[in-house]
């Protein structure tokens, strides 16, 4: 094979990578979040075990090695060493990294901040209007520039349309940790702040075409989703979350949370709802925006 | 060596296991439950992956293959295959295993239920009324015939009053995952259906008096508590939550909690809000109340 096989082989870019820093990790989670280099560049790397899939369950059973450590009565515990092909670790990588990727990532202690309406006007609008997160990946999502393949439902109106595809989170093996963003066409609708009646045929569409397209593609039916947005959210271009009921997804407590059935109640009864109301979330020590809620002496 | 030589091999011993049955599994935390056959004899297998370890990383990225999935801008996913001893799989095995042990790992699948405010008259209190839980522990509690020595605060007012104290599930040894429940007094408030204007002051009392005992005894400011109802609740005396925000305490998912905050505000502006809206809420595969749902054609 000669040359060929060298082309061939897969190169592992990550062999290069120096690590600078853990910034997180969850020992229940079985991931962790490292800041490092990558050919000089800025790098922040995530890795996460997969979940154990029911149908590789024989396979891992008979193809691995077993290692006892311990037996009491009924109760033993063994190290299993399994194929690699069959116990992979999913690995996101994000290069080059800004100084925003890193501060993400890092674990930080959270505050639940209260912020009514005249706060949302005076300090949270101000702040994102000035900070201008990107959204250029949403962008090339809606435009079919990236990951047009991973889309598993669109509605191309531009009112109430939506692209509907997995979450990076997921790795689509199982539906247990289904995970799913609908992402709006209107370019315009900031987060929950702005929604209003004129945004309940958009919602409502949202609602029904999305719990449809589960249902179709993974045979998942509406009892079994918890539909919602995040307030604050983490881009402020509209989207809904669709997750398994039962999966405790990261980001569904109660404290960031709002069921997408309950958005449309509120703003049935009340228009101005999402505009007037108090609004609590967690808010990162590091976040520019917690110091604002300070410096207004919200905190 | 000869049959030496056979002896030393690890021999894996669930190669000749049997799956009958999925008990549960967890796509977060990467574990499975199965139950089956090991040599003739019933057993349970509980495997899960093993938290990913600072001091292995470096050897890991260097000695493992890496797949690529996806790259869009800055992002790329790979799947990462590690060599089998870097990614060991945590192995417990129970056998003989008795029917208990199999109930106790089964898991129950939830469904979403939808509650209108005529679903909760015409199906949900005639079912809470005909079972008639007994809540004669909360009343023991109330009146100091148990628990007296861990209430952490009370407030003894017959209309708007209430007794703080530690839950079960909190071992007290750290405040990371606090967990607190006040007991209300007034002995007619079964749940959030039951709350209108009327209760504004008991509900504003809990809020501030519950904190300030918090803030007292624990030393835990208000901005790190995650203060919440649940609907349904797992009794029929109203009681509120207090836990520690960032602990993703069970119960704390935007699918059963409900946030103090909200709840007063709701009723603040519509007194009728708890009895009129529909509420949304799991229900397990075994409740009762499911079926109910279920004869009447609401689900």
């Amino acid at each position: 094979r000669g040359l060929g096989a060298k082309d061939s082989e897969p190169k592992n870019i990550l062999s290069g990578f120096s690590t600078s820093k853990v910034l997180s990790d969850s020992a229940r989670e079985k991931n962790i979040f490292v800041h490092g280099k990558l050919a000089d560049q800025e790098a922040v790397i995530i890795l996460e075990k997969t979940p154990i899939r029911e149908d590789t369950l024989a396979e891992l059973l008979s193809g691995s090695t077993l290692k006892l450590e311990l037996k009491n009565d009924i109760y033993s515990t063994y190290r299993l060493q399994a194929p690699s092909h069959l116990n992979e670790i999913k690995t996101t990588v994000v290069c080059p990294a800004t100084e925003k990727h890193v501060k993400k990532y890092q674990r930080q202690e959270s505050s639940l901040v209260e912020e009514t309406g005249e706060d949302y006007q005076s300090i949270t609008l101000p702040y994102i209007q000035k900070q201008s997160f990107s959204v250029q990946w949403v962008f090339n999502i809606l435009e079919k520039k990236a990951e047009a393949d991973r889309i598993v439902y669109e509605d191309p109106d531009p009112k109430v349309g939506f692209v509907l595809l997995p979450d990076f989170k997921w790795d689509q093996k199982q539906v247990d940790d289904l995970y799913l963003i609908a992402i709006v066409h209107p370019r315009e609708i900031k987060s929950l702040r702005d929604l209003t009646s004129e945004h309940l045929p958009l919602l409502q569409n949202i609602f029904v075409k999305g719990k449809e397209a589960i249902l179709q593609r993974y045979n998942l039916p509406a009892s079994k989703l918890r539909v919602y947005l995040h307030y604050q959210p983490s881009y402020y271009h509209l989207h809904v979350h669709f997750t398994k009921l039962g999966y405790e997804a990261p980001g569904c407590g109660v404290e960031r949370a709002h069921l997408l059935a309950d958005v449309i109640q509120n703003i049935q009864s009340d228009s101005q709802y999402y505009k007037t109301r108090t609004l609590y979330f967690p808010l990162r020590a590091d976040d520019g925006l917690l110091s604002k809620f300070k410096e207004a002496g919200r905190l």
